[in-house]
């Protein structure tokens, strides 16, 4: 491979001639060996376009950078979001916990960047941009990677998760009401139960859903606040006047996304509660949908020897050596997707306790946590909603064969005859394997017609609005 | 010790001649050993205690009981409320997870109290009141322990949780207002920074503390659904019309709390999601005031080979080995609380996956964890206030030693002659163990007088405005 | 109340006239008001008189201390080992992190208590013991609150988890001895499978806590280490040559468990790695009693409409609302412990990372977590065992209605017909509702005799040794 | 892109015309279009190689394959674990929990490269190699899955994360032995202490990893265990004689690790406690390395108003905004990786717990966590070891200062004055600044001539073997 000599305040490096990176990204890239080479998520660095172009234009708003800089800095910004130099940030997650390397890591591609779109070639003449000066100007890594974990989590979640989680919703409603009347037993404890209808069942992953996103939108006005503007230590040394509000609103222009400056940036460098409140939220979201998935796959479970109330598609073959099988393969995949998210809460809350001083040293993996769990739930919905929610259909002779032999109807009778009376009459019924009704005349507390008329299923249920 | 024989729907059971509680109550003591006797929170035998109360005013004003069992069973509930009946409730967290076995111990208690505030003898003669019949009317232990636990948290956390972190953030911040002008070094990395001041620093904490309290709030919305006539599983079964949304108003002026009838029933019994959230955000607390409580020990440590810049009072003799040492106990305890709710989130989020059909069964260990880290959280606020965070002082020759000796004030040149010769010069006064100004003025990059002039601690810290 | 004056270096204090207990104590008793009073285990008191007692022998017998001064503190030890003194010791969990003032509490009580065994008066005259010089002697906090929770740890674990897990392993492998031959479907994904036998079934669950039992037997090497000798750094300073073997002997010979001196006391005081291990294990105990208490109220299910392959014993009328129902309450409970103890991981685990330098300050919530997971997977093992897995049975009939239906015997036809035609067969049967044999031979694959001599579900379990 | 058709028990689907996997691979790709696509670790198809080989081997063996086919499935077998078949694995975690789909794709990579190694073009002709009766021949996905991911993780952990972490240990050992006799000031609670030597203090890092090493080698006994033989249930149905045994003695020669097979293999594929056993022992080691990593980070802070004790190597420029800027980078990114390390502990135990039957169906997200901790903790202390670690040295000077300075050093006069007088001189040196020689001599406790022969450092710090 060939080299160019790039150098950075502590002397000169061996970078790969063709790479705009520089010195400190090719140091981290030895220096950091552990686990995948790039994985520090792109939509950080991403993140970290949109912020620099930002800063680009309120420095030169505030006087503080010439136009022409500007101009090459916000360029390259640009292609950077148009993916078209998704290769030049082969750094890690697992590297210093302030983030300064890909911060540098960005600032050197800019500055090499722009360089060759000045018509230079790579490594060669004095270069107009400074990575420092120019495209670090009134920032530090301490204020920009928090700004571009905010802004790539903000990102994921409006664009990824929620959409994702509302798919799923609006499905699940519209199961919903289009199995309001189908009567079926209710089951408490893994136990027979008393009835109630398939579409209120599924109404209550509803409600679990609208209140997950409501919580994470809850959470959504902290991440709102950015943290740009605080530099090194949170005080803004070396920003010109008025930089934070500017910028923040430059920011909230170029994603089309609420940010604000944060009112105290003091937090804002030296603790990521915001993160930590955030993926509370997407965990919220994944204690809903494992109890919706676990519900769906033991509903759906059998054919023969399990529950069967309901059918979901068959999109695979299920098994490598049982022929004909078909198994609940998206609620799996849910599933896993919230062990991990709730693993990945975990780390975030390790690492948010973590701050020291005037600094939190855990941001990459706090932000590649957060990123990889709002991805995870927002895929995982609208693949399970594809592959399996749509395709939910009640397998109406099951169900009606599990309610019509259920013992729990007996309920209906404690406000007739009492609470012991109609645990006697179960109760013998269980023991007999016979039917409440016979067990219920013989035992003389009701005649066949008061049964008739006092125990039906359908009366069971409560109203069916919602 | 002697007995009176009781009885429920499986047979006799010895009970203590002189208890209150019944049958079922005894079945359990005897099949639950696990544990302390009497671990279930007496918060939610008082949650109950307010519920049961509601319900039979509502029972009664819907014409479904009768004023006087109505008078009875809100005046035992009124005895509990007071405590005096605390002694009546043995039973373990350990027990079956629908919390049965505690909502029967509650009925049996209120029915055989009312049978003796009726002038009987405990276990002579027919009882006026039937513990399922007459207490639990229109109830389930599937709507009334999620209830219980509802009202057990929110009053803990509204009576204990949040004014002990106010009560602290109201101190921070009044040490930020008071130290706000003293300038202290910065530090990054655990490494020596830019300057900020000593209430610069404090208002980082308070600005947590503060987005923490919001999200405690906002999850107090979520926490106010009761899942009170949803009965048992959710249809309501058993319920007079109306009775939901009126029980839940009278729960609301027992407490003079915002509760409100929970409108999806079916996710009100079936998951607990609503306890994942605020749990969520006690975790957040958490999570703040590791921090919090780590950065003040650390400011604290030495008192000579330490940091040493703020003193914390010496509340204890800190070593049964080394005389006149004084230790930082009380962020000791503060952390171990934050580590405790740490782990405790993850029970709530374990429990909070597992509800199956229409019930979550993992309610006591849930209740359980959310009361403890309420608990504790406040508790452990006013704690480290009272007894450290009131009398923390700067140590101001320390913090002047370390300001005045700091080579990040070269960071102030940057602007002025640009990163690179900064660095120069901070990495030359390191070398040489020089000040920045000597080597500032060696290597030729400026004069004197613009040192003096540009490196000023005191106008490095931005504004002091809030 | 009436007080007497103690007093410590730091000044008086009042202290309740009718306690053993001194200055430092009441100190932490007024400053630590976080949570319920004496919540200190009182396991790790115990664990304390094991090791003052074992420090006063050695102490005497390395001419450190007067034979007179042993034989007081001996006595001391004695009592409270008895639990006559377990009311002396009101300190709570959330105090310092060195336990330095539980250490404290036990030298104060044993100091005046041995004041007042010498015919004195609580409070009267000159004590002949002192707490640090003499009770304490060759000790600091930071040696002998971690000896005082590994004792405290061990011997739970080896009363009451180890026996407990143990005796439900049993009776397991004796339900998987006689059950044998009882030939049933096997379910992967919940669905249908191949069959297998129940005894086989249950040797799953032998073997899971075999093997926990194992990983538990092998943290005990760990836990076995005692840092007293290390004094207040691990170095030893103040203690007689040979005094931290000899004490180790001594607290072995005395507790009759196999301790031994920690061969690196630094790491012994700085870090409790050892607890971590040993908590490591009793999550993977809980992880696999997670699993079998699943399978078994997943296997009770019903009673109609459930998979009901066993029947549990029916311990308790399972509903406040449903007559006769009768609930999986011990798997419950036992699930419910589970999930503390994954809760309680993450409490240790966190505690455990954050010792600094020579001290680890996270040791009472540690110790906290550790014997409350032992104590409740010991104590929810006996109780399921007791009240459930005693009495599980199978229920033959249901076995074999499912079993005969079940469309996955057709895998026995692979090694015949190949997977495509056995697949072919089983979605048709499916389809049509029908039975394996009738398809297989429409579909021309095989004849009845074929079908007959090749698919025998009780040919399909392979061998059932062990 | 170019399409051929692959087909399967349920139909037909496009496959792209270049790739060797088959209509199963395909719709998986389809249906699970969760997070990056081919995130299912390599390693596990590298087991999958050396298993399905193994069984190739195997059935040819026991005269279940003819040769010819074991010949050409070994050659696969070969080429997929020379890396040169990477890009035929596009599969994700997020599938099926059993991992068929991942069985499926090695079955039908091995079937369709057979088919061209033959001579035969992609996609046309019958191919004499059948993805399930040949490849797949005595296995299930339930029993290879598992297989593969004990092979990859058990690889893993001897080839990645027993080497690193020895080399680190031995790096610590190293410097444990150069600076065992530089006596620096101790620090317990952060706050000063009695003295140790710096060799000693690493001592207890080196002490921590060799236990942390221990439990993880206890771990790989439960790991050694292999599924392979259970096929579908567990029963081995479809398995010639003899099948298990010798498939895993050919597994372990062909990997020269000592795997053996499971003697139960319904524990082997219904829970896989044996990763949550080895996770468990993984945390272990992260919780010791952070709290080293976070050792020397406090030790090396600075360089002027930190501890500053050691030095570390100033790898990169520290800040992107403050000049000449060194910070800990190592330490930082271990301890991220610590943090991930105890969130992936959840994800494993959460996963662990939920098998249900015969099957855990959370296979792919517990192998995921186990190989990136593995992988993490390996590359962490290479990376730590080799750019930190191995040039850690002593700052003499600074050490010295913190050392004379301290009033701990008081000490050493409690088995000479007691503990309240000593307590008393250092609390009046505190308060007046001065020196504990000075005050002791003041207070007339003892002359100066006492105070310098009782009172030394180098005295104080115990033996100094190991």
């Amino acid at each position: 491979m060939e080299y160019r000599i790039e150098k950075d305040t502590i002397g000169d490096v061996k970078v790969p001639a063709d790479k705009y990176w520089g010195a400190q990204t090719e140091r981290s890239r030895n220096n950091f060996k552990i686990g995948e080479p790039g994985s520090m998520p792109i939509e950080i660095v991403h993140g970290f376009a949109y912020l620099k172009k930002a800063a680009a234009h309120t420095n030169a708003e505030l006087g503080a950078l010439e136009d022409e800089k500007k101009e090459l800095i916000s360029n390259v910004c640009d292609e950077i979001l148009k993916g078209d130099l998704d290769d030049q940030f082969p750094l890690v997650i697992w590297q210093t916990g302030s983030g300064t390397q890909s911060n540098m890591n960005v600032n050197e591609v800019v500055a090499n960047r722009a360089h060759v779109l000045q018509g230079n070639k790579l490594g060669e003449g004095e270069r107009f941009i400074h990575p420092n000066d120019d495209v670090n100007k009134s920032q530090s890594s301490n204020d920009t990677f928090p700004t571009g974990m905010h802004i790539a989590a903000y990102k994921k979640i409006v664009e990824v998760t929620i959409p994702g989680v509302e798919k799923l919703r609006d499905t699940l409603r519209k199961k919903s009401d289009e199995l309001m009347k189908v009567v079926k037993i209710g089951r408490t404890h893994l136990m027979d139960a008393t009835p109630l209808t398939l579409g209120q069942e599924f109404s209550g992953y509803v409600s679990q859903l609208d209140h997950g996103l409501k919580a994470l939108n809850n959470s959504l006005d902290h991440l709102s606040e950015l943290a740009l503007g605080g530099t090194a230590v949170g005080t803004g040394i070396n920003t010109p006047e008025g930089y934070a509000e500017l910028v923040a609103k430059k920011i909230a222009e170029f994603t089309g996304l609420p940010f604000r400056s944060a009112e105290n940036k003091f937090e804002a460098l030296a603790a990521h509660d915001a993160l930590v409140e955030t993926h509370g939220a997407l965990k919220q979201l994944a204690v809903s949908l494992n109890k919706i998935a676990n519900d769906i796959r033991l509903l759906a479970s059998g054919p023969r020897a399990g529950i069967g109330e309901i059918t979901i598609p068959a999109n695979e073959p299920g098994s490598s050596i049982m022929p004909g099988k078909v198994n609940p393969t998206q609620p799996e995949a849910l599933t896993m997707v919230c062990a991990q998210v709730m693993g990945n809460d975990v780390a975030v809350t390790v690492g948010g306790t973590q701050g020291h001083y005037e600094l939190n040293v855990f941001k990459p993996v706090m932000a590649y946590n957060v990123l990889q769990s709002a991805q995870l739930i927002g895929d995982a919905c609208v693949s399970f909603n594809d592959n399996c929610a749509v395709g939910i259909e009640p397998n109406e002779s099951r169900i009606n064969e599990h309610l019509n032999n259920s013992l729990m109807l007996v309920t209906a009778l404690n406000t007739k005859i009492g609470y012991e009376k109609a645990a006697k009459i179960a109760k013998t019924a269980h023991e007999n394997g016979t039917t409440l009704k016979e067990e219920a005349v013989n035992l003389g507390f009701l005649t066949e017609e008061q049964f008739e008329e006092w125990v039906r299923p359908e009366d069971m249920v409560g109203s069916l609005k919602k």
